[in-house]
């Protein structure tokens, strides 16, 4: 069914981007779209789209445009979020407080399930729910639950720590906010949240004034 | 000397992460990449970067690659982050107090400068050395001040009323961390930061198990 080429990170990395919108279409009431239609909301190529989607099947009628739904269910599919990955967050501070509260995870296949600090005052309380486990016992638990999916959201300082043992610990997709690039082996995946990128991205068009 | 096509926003979006990509580079202590090295660490092409590079002029000699100092410096300019923005934050919440405490703003032209809740607790207090403001004066605080760039951290059912004060004060650059998609006059940008689609990027890399 779907084509067996290689595919490229930069494509992967346009796929969820894709659902977003669709996401937000779907919102809005419509049923059908089109890839000059995505691609005019995204600021891409309606080429772009096909392209990118033709990895992986054929997902539009010709002529006729793509199904909403369907096209979020198989890109759902492809990215491995219809199921729930349960989530290990790293750093109970004020980020860690509100990555732990975020209501736009579950909906979308995550769900924080084991939250971990190293100060003695916040181990032990709860938060959103959970207990604050010890920093020490991370790559035990993270081993004894299978977990795969981490959030560090500790200073730069303590990130690398953190992500040495989660990987020891078996996880293979690391989300950081901490403003550090990070080490990990091959086949660790990691993603860096970093809002400087987004101011930068709209300074370019604020005038000298 | 740059250039007078217009550029597209998918180029200018690459272009933050390219001078990500290039600190990194900086602090490992490198002086000179290539647009081959730049993307096998991005994932991207050597052609495009070259060709997104190409918009704005001429950095780099025929087989001499990239003085890395230099474009730096560059793409600070072409982003306007060679100098400092002063910074709105509407949310006095755990997010905005990470925000608010973030260090990864003043090196790289942000700095925030003015802070906004609704809360009657919250107003008044102190956070990161500002005084929270009551979110009524959004609109006249803005004005006054002249901001053009603000970061939204209110929960999602308050974000679009934001957004509208902030754009009616003269905001013209949104970065929004509330989960939904707001609407906002031509000329004004937003961007989101949006942790769902990070980890989607990496899921789609973790097999069943």
């Amino acid at each position: 069914m779907a084509s067996q080429k290689p595919v490229p990170r930069i494509v992967v990395s346009r796929l969820p981007v894709y659902l977003r919108a669709l996401q937000h279409m779907a919102q809005e009431g419509k049923v059908v779209t089109s890839s000059q239609e995505l691609a005019q909301r995204l600021g891409t190529t309606s080429a772009q789209i096909r392209k990118d989607l033709s990895y992986f099947g054929e997902f539009g009628r010709q002529g006729m445009g793509y199904e909403i739904g369907y096209l979020m269910q198989q890109l759902r599919r492809i990215l491995h979020v219809d199921r729930e990955w349960p989530v290990a967050l790293v750093g109970a501070g004020d980020l860690g407080h509100a990555l732990a509260n975020y209501a736009g995870f579950p909906p979308e296949g995550f769900r924080i399930v084991a939250v971990f600090d190293n100060d003695p005052k916040k181990i032990g309380q709860t938060m959103a729910g959970l207990t604050i486990q010890d920093s020490a016992h991370l790559r035990e638990v993270i081993a004894r639950e299978r977990l795969k999916v981490a959030i560090i959201a500790v200073p730069a300082s303590g990130a690398q720590a953190v992500a040495d043992e989660l990987v020891a610990g078996g996880v293979r997709a690391i989300l950081n906010y901490a403003p550090i690039t990070l080490n990990v082996p091959e086949g660790v995946q990691v993603q860096y949240v970093d809002p400087v990128v987004h101011l930068q991205r709209m300074t370019f068009y604020l005038d000298d004034e």
